[in-house]
C-alpha cells in the first residue's frame, strides 16, 4: 500500500461533492465532511475519509436514510432520548449533542442516549464539541460486535469506544478509546503484512490466543466466533475483564438506555444496522470556579508530561497531544491517503457522475 | 499465611466496637463497618477488616479526624461538592452518595464531587448505594500514587477504581474496577510467594519491566520510583496508554472537579491524606420505562454469561456475580481471615482495651 499526501481543503470539498451527490443538503454535506475529515487531520485514518465506501455502502443497501431525520422520543431537563431513524450517524449525533450541551449550559448536566443510529466516526469528535464550549464532554457508542467476553469464543460486544475531553491548557485531555486491547483496523494492518498477532489481542474459534491475523479478520468479517480481546487481553492475568466491563458499560450507556439493539444484533452490513450512542456534557461551574479547575486540570497534565521518562524514552504523552501535533502536521503538509482508498473513493465518484480530477 | 473462617456477624460485631473505641458514634461505627464487611462479604480482603491497621495508624497520626463532619461547600439541584474535612472516607461517601441519590431522584441526575476525605473502602459500596435504590450508580476514587504513566518511570497516578452498578435480574451489574493492571495487593501476594511477576505488571526504577514481586512493593511504598502499570501493560503494545487516559479520566472526575489532592500529592501516611471521591446517580427512568430497560440489561447479561465457552473453560462471568456468590458463601460458612490480619486487630483491640476473645 503506498501514500500520497492530499491537501485538506481539496479532500473536504470532494468529500462535500460526495455526500451532496447521495442528495445531502449542504449543510448537512459540511457536517458529515467535517467529521470524516477531523478523523483524518487527527492521524485517525481508520475512520477519515476511508470510511466513505462503508457509507457509500451503506446509502445503498438502505441501511442509512438520507433523507431521514432524527426524532426526539423523550426529554426533560436534564436529558434527551433520539431516535436516530436511520439518518447518518454524524448528523443524528451532532444533533444529540448539541441537545445534551444546550441543557448542561442551563441546569449543569445533558445526557443523550441515541438508538437506531449509524456509524458515527470517531467518538472524540463529540465529547470535543462539549471541550470547544467550554464543557466536560462524554461521547460513547456500541458497534457491531467483534470483541469476545473473558473466557469466551464468541463476538459478542462492540469495539465500544469512550472519548472524555476536557479543556486543558496548552492542549486539552481528549481521551478517545475503544475498550477492546487494538481495533480491527490493527488486525488488518498485521494481516497485510503476514505479522502474527502479539499473544493477547484476539482468540480464535476453539477461544484460545490466535497468531493468525487473516483469520480473524475473516472471523470477525464472516462469523461470531473467536474474536478481538477486551482491553487487558485473554483470561484475567492481565485483567482483561476489566475492558470486558468497560465494553458492558458502554453498551448500558448506549444500547441499553436508548432501548437501542445491544452489539450482538448490530450489523455493518445489510440494511440492519442499529448502532446506539450516550452523549454527556458537563459544566464544570457547577463545582467550583471554572478557571481554577481547568487550571488544576492543566497543571496535572503538565506534570505528567515533565515526570521521569522511561529508560529509552524521551516523551511522556497526555491524551490528546498526538492528535493535536497530527492535526498541524496536517494541515501543513497534506493528508497521507493510502491508494486503494483513492481507488474506492473513484469508484463512488463514477457511481455519482462525479470528476474526482476536478477536485484531487 | 494461614486463614480461619469466622461468623460474619462476630466480625461485624467486633469491628462496630472497635470504631466505637475510637469515639465514633454508634451509627457511625455501624456504617463504617458496614462498608467494611461488605468488602469481605463480597470476598474483596483486600479492602475489608484486613484495612483495619490502615484506618487505626490514620486515627492515630490524626490523618483521619474522628470527630470531624464532612461539610456541603456548593450545592445546585442536580450537583453537590463536599470537603470531607479529614473525616472517615465512608463517612463522607455515604453523605454524599446519598445527596446524589437524593438529586437524582428529583431532577433525574445527581453528582456530587469529594475532596479532603480518606480511604473509602470498595468503590462498590457506593455505586451500589444507588442500584439499590432502582438508580445507575457511579462511584470513583483517587489513591496514592502507585502507578507510572505509559513511556514513564515515575509513580504518578492512583490504581483509580471505577465502579458501576446497574440493577439486573437475577443478578445486579457491578463493576469494580482499578485502572491499573493489577492492584498492590496482588503484587505483595506474589512477594510473599517469592513468585515472578508476569511482564506486563510493574516496571523498576528504570521504567522497564520488573520480575522482582518486593522490590515493587518496596518502591511504591518507599519512593516514587518504578510503579505499577496502568490497564493495558507496558508501553502502547497492549494499550497501556487506555488505562493511563482512564486513570487521568478518574483523576478528573475526583480531585480535578473538587478542587482537591491530585494523586502525586496524596499519602495513606503520616497526617496528609487528602484523598478524592466522585459519585453519581442517574435515573434511567429519564430515557423510558424503567421495567423495559432493567429487562434489557439483564437479557444482555443472560446473553453474555450462556454464549460460547473458550476450549477449557465452563463459565463465562458477569459483573458483580462472583461478587453475590461470595456473599452467598460468607454467610453460610463465614468469612476467611489470615493469622495477620487476627494479629493486628488483636493489637488494636489491646491499645483500645478491648477483650477481642469476647467477640470472636
Amino acid at each position: 500500500m503506498s501514500y500520497k499526501k492530499y491537501n485538506y481543503k481539496k479532500i473536504e470539498a470532494l468529500s462535500k461533492r460526495v455526500f451532496k451527490g447521495y442528495g445531502f443538503s449542504e449543510e448537512d454535506s459540511s457536517i458529515i465532511t467535517d467529521v470524516l475529515i477531523a478523523s483524518d487531520m487527527f492521524g485517525i485514518e481508520s475512520h477519515g475519509v476511508q470510511r466513505l465506501i462503508l457509507y457509500y455502502n451503506g446509502i445503498k443497501c438502505g441501511r442509512i436514510e438520507v433523507n431521514n431525520k432524527p426524532v426526539i422520543v423523550k426529554e426533560t431537563p436534564v436529558s434527551v432520548v433520539v431516535d436516530g431513524n436511520k439518518a447518518m450517524g454524524q448528523l443524528v449525533s451532532k444533533m444529540a449533542m448539541e441537545k445534551a450541551i444546550e441543557k448542561a449550559k442551563i441546569t449543569g448536566i445533558g445526557m443523550a442516549v441515541v438508538r437506531n443510529s449509524n456509524h458515527y466516526g470517531i467518538a472524540g469528535y463529540y465529547s470535543r464539541m462539549a471541550e470547544k464550549e467550554g464543557l466536560l464532554g462524554i461521547s460513547m457508542t456500541n458497534t457491531q460486535a467483534v470483541v469476545t467476553p473473558t473466557f469466551g469464543k464468541q463476538q459478542f460486544i462492540g469495539t465500544n469506544p469512550i472519548s472524555i475531553a476536557m479543556p486543558a491548557k496548552p492542549i486539552p485531555f481528549i481521551l478517545d478509546m475503544s475498550t477492546s486491547v487494538v481495533t480491527r483496523g490493527k488486525i488488518e494492518v498485521y494481516g497485510k503484512n503476514n505479522k502474527p498477532l502479539p499473544a493477547g489481542w484476539a482468540v480464535g474459534a476453539d477461544g484460545k490466543n490466535a497468531a493468525d491475523a487473516n483469520e480473524i479478520v475473516y472471523l470477525t468479517n464472516n462469523s461470531d466466533k473467536g474474536g478481538i480481546l477486551p482491553l487487558g487481553g485473554e483470561g484475567e492475568l492481565f485483567s482483561g475483564h476489566k475492558g470486558y466491563g468497560l465494553g458492558v458499560a458502554v453498551e448500558l450507556f448506549t444500547s441499553i438506555l436508548s432501548g437501542g439493539l445491544t452489539s450482538d444484533r448490530v450489523r455493518f452490513a445489510g440494511n440492519i444496522d442499529g448502532v446506539s450512542h450516550g452523549f454527556m456534557a458537563i459544566d464544570y461551574g457547577l463545582f467550583g470556579d471554572k478557571t481554577e479547575i481547568e487550571k488544576s486540570m492543566s497543571v496535572y497534565l503538565q506534570k505528567l508530561r515533565e515526570s521521569a521518562k522511561a529508560d529509552g524514552h524521551d516523551r511522556i504523552y497526555t491524551h490528546g497531544e498526538k492528535e493535536v501535533e497530527a492535526y498541524e502536521d496536517r494541515k501543513k503538509n497534506g493528508i497521507p491517503i493510502n491508494d486503494s482508498t483513492i481507488k474506492e473513493i473513484k469508484e463512488i465518484c463514477d457511481y455519482l457522475r462525479i470528476d474526482m480530477e476536478e477536485y484531487i
